[in-house]
């Protein structure tokens, strides 16, 4: 058995691929519309054509004023008003105001020139057709956001490399920003192997079982911004494979197989790895469950995973390390903050030290709170895990976690 | 004033929404390829067509043999077996063992008819041509998977109102279920409106302000499940507002408004949106910050909800109510267990009591975990939101938050 050896825990096997892939990366970028780009990563720094806003604005409704024509008013001593006007929204005003009078205003609308603060409308109560009450002292620029304060001219609104959400869309359309830079989605060749493997849309001979792998993967490199490129279904043939990943190596940025799960394709499989180019094979072999027979790869510039051909090892595996090295891909950081769900553990759970187990589990939700209950059944089985909520893990420092136990849930998402 | 004469809390608002909604939704089904059901909600309830796997498989590779034959062997002591063939992937075989016979098998292959057990190959030693040594007594079914272990034929694989993940993707294929039932997307009417609102593409004029909300909305009603139809942008005129109501009505199952920001424009749309059907508006004022000019409203089963024109608070809004109601529309749970991120809070925050705050953060990283740094200025801004990484939530029973207490950070997330 030349496969592993020396097994990694998956701290070292991601370190040494994003170590040997990261000199390697050319990130090419493509113009798109801004309104397209959600989830996409910014291909270049972008800077504010002009301030925000524009002029100085009402964030409230009521008068703008001159704050010191204010000062002095309460509720029992208001202030007298003249109202002079009233500012139109969407336009520009040249309204003066002078001492002791007042715009009406609403929010959003542009202030007078010389006024420099809003009352707010609940502060004030009109006594005559032209003449209000303000109850109220306000300072300089109250109620009011000014020119420039949003965002100055020249400011950075995205910096480089920065994944697109939908308030970065509306930050960079209120700036009138509408096309911009992204990084070109990585193109992920995505094979499936094993003479025992149909497409799913066949009925099942005994011995044989659908493709799943195919379309877990599309769905979660899709999710994780890359386009995925379906190869197809390959026999347990070493030249199938070499002609798979030759043609593939020219046109992606990564290439994922679920190997043949028979003894010697697990042999040549890491074999006809190798042959793509350098440095080759990095990792063969992961301290993990699922994931043992794991292989990484770098083959001149172009990341090459061989996944467990079980789909629920090879999702999990694709969640931890395709993601990370997607992310790389795309010019963002490997590591990512995740949000995650807390939950009480409800039974014991045993590991081997040094191996790194992640454990399918469902949420429950009663008056004590959230519990982390592990799927039962053999659990690497794809049907295990769409009955599960998400993962825990149980690091390689750890022989076990307890009933009891706090435990933080890695949710499996869908969108 | 008219409006915010009661002011509900978050979670009476929602109630109140839900309760007038609930009776009233008609979820319409319809049929999808399985790989295209990424994110959609489950619209039937799918069971098994046949067990999985449909024959006694090996979960490892090595010899298959009858798990008695193996009893006393060990290391000092090991069972000695014939090797009488090899399992084809892929195929079926009618290998029948004799007594201390065995067959070489790989993971995935089938059981010959009365095998019950795998020896994996690590356990073994081949000493001539067709003679295996076997180290370890097993017992019946280790290292297999019986027939209908996975999933048996008849049982729930997938329930009804379920979001679809990549993992029931795979589960369903597995079963050679290539098409589903899926809810049909609500379809939701987004209008801005305001007179001082030009599309994104327009210089500015002093005194407009780009829409913003059109496109923020129409990201999250799609990240939601959503379908958005955007109506485009509405002078501050009543009749104006009428009409897109009247026309959006037929065609929408939800219709959000950024409301105009004039003091009239407020008073009508409430207005408006109450003439478009039974039982009308619900909630006029929400007591949250930002948020507190949000109208509820449902119409003859439409809901309609009245979002402020304040893109920030607009999508804080949008995330926070309209997703819930979204939910409600393609049969989910209104309550979400939402996963979120521990941070340790960097400075006091302070709020009204009965009132529900959301603040932007950012999140911060260093050797002392990870802190939650509230984003300075004016938080109602759009650029803001854009600067965090997401939100922090001051509860309507607390008057603030003080610097070094953890708070739960709700991500603001892409995709």
């Amino acid at each position: 058995m030349p496969e592993f050896l020396t097994l990694l825990t998956p701290q070292e096997a991601r370190q040494k691929m994003i170590e040997a892939l990261s000199s390697q990366i050319m990130l090419k970028v493509e113009t798109i519309s801004t309104t397209e780009a959600l989830g996409r990563v910014s291909g270049k720094e972008v800077r504010a054509p002009h301030p925000l806003p524009m002029f100085n604005r009402a964030t409230v409704d009521g008068y703008a004023v001159r704050a010191e024509d204010t000062f002095g008013a309460s509720e029992s001593l208001p202030a007298y008003f003249r109202v002079v006007g009233e500012v139109p929204m969407g336009q520009e005003t040249t309204l003066i105001l002078g001492t002791m009078e007042a715009a009406l205003i609403h929010t959003g609308g542009m202030l007078p020139p010389n006024a420099n603060a809003v009352v707010m409308i609940e502060q004030t109560q009109r006594i005559a057709e032209n003449e209000i009450e303000v109850y109220r002292a306000i300072s300089a620029w109250e109620n009011t956001i000014r020119l420039g304060e949003e965002v100055k001219e020249g400011e950075i609104v995205l910096p480089i490399y920065k994944r697109i959400r939908a308030v970065e869309i509306g930050g960079l359309l209120a700036l009138g920003i509408t096309q911009i830079e992204v990084v070109k989605k990585p193109r992920v060749g995505i094979v499936s192997s094993g003479d025992e493997v149909v497409p799913p849309e066949h009925s099942l001979q005994i011995g044989q079982v659908r493709d799943v792998n195919t379309y877990t993967l599309s769905a979660l490199v899709r999710r994780c911004g890359g386009e995925p490129l379906p190869y197809g279904i390959l026999p347990d043939r070493e030249e199938a494979l070499r002609k798979a990943l030759s043609e593939l190596k020219s046109g992606c940025d990564m290439i994922l197989i679920t190997a043949g799960s028979s003894i010697s394709a697990r042999d040549y499989t890491a074999r006809v790895i190798q042959e793509m180019g350098s440095p080759g094979v990095l990792v063969h072999g992961l301290n993990t469950r699922p994931g043992k027979p794991t292989i990484f790869a770098v083959c001149d510039g172009v990341p090459i995973v061989g996944l467990p051909g079980n789909p629920m090892s090879a999702f999990v595996i694709a969640l931890h390390f395709v993601r990370p090295l997607l992310n790389l891909l795309q010019g963002l950081p490997t590591e990512e903050i995740k949000p995650r769900i807390e939950a009480t553990l409800t039974v014991n759970l045993n590991s081997s030290a040094g191996r790194e187990d992640w454990i399918p589990v469902r949420i429950l939700q009663d008056e004590q709170g959230l519990r982390a209950d592990p799927v039962f059944g053999k659990s690497n089985m794809i049907l295990a895990l769409s009955r599960a909520d998400g993962l825990i893990c149980i690091p390689p420092a750890a022989t076990g976690l307890t009933a009891g136990e706090k435990v933080w849930v890695e949710p499996i998402e869908a969108i």
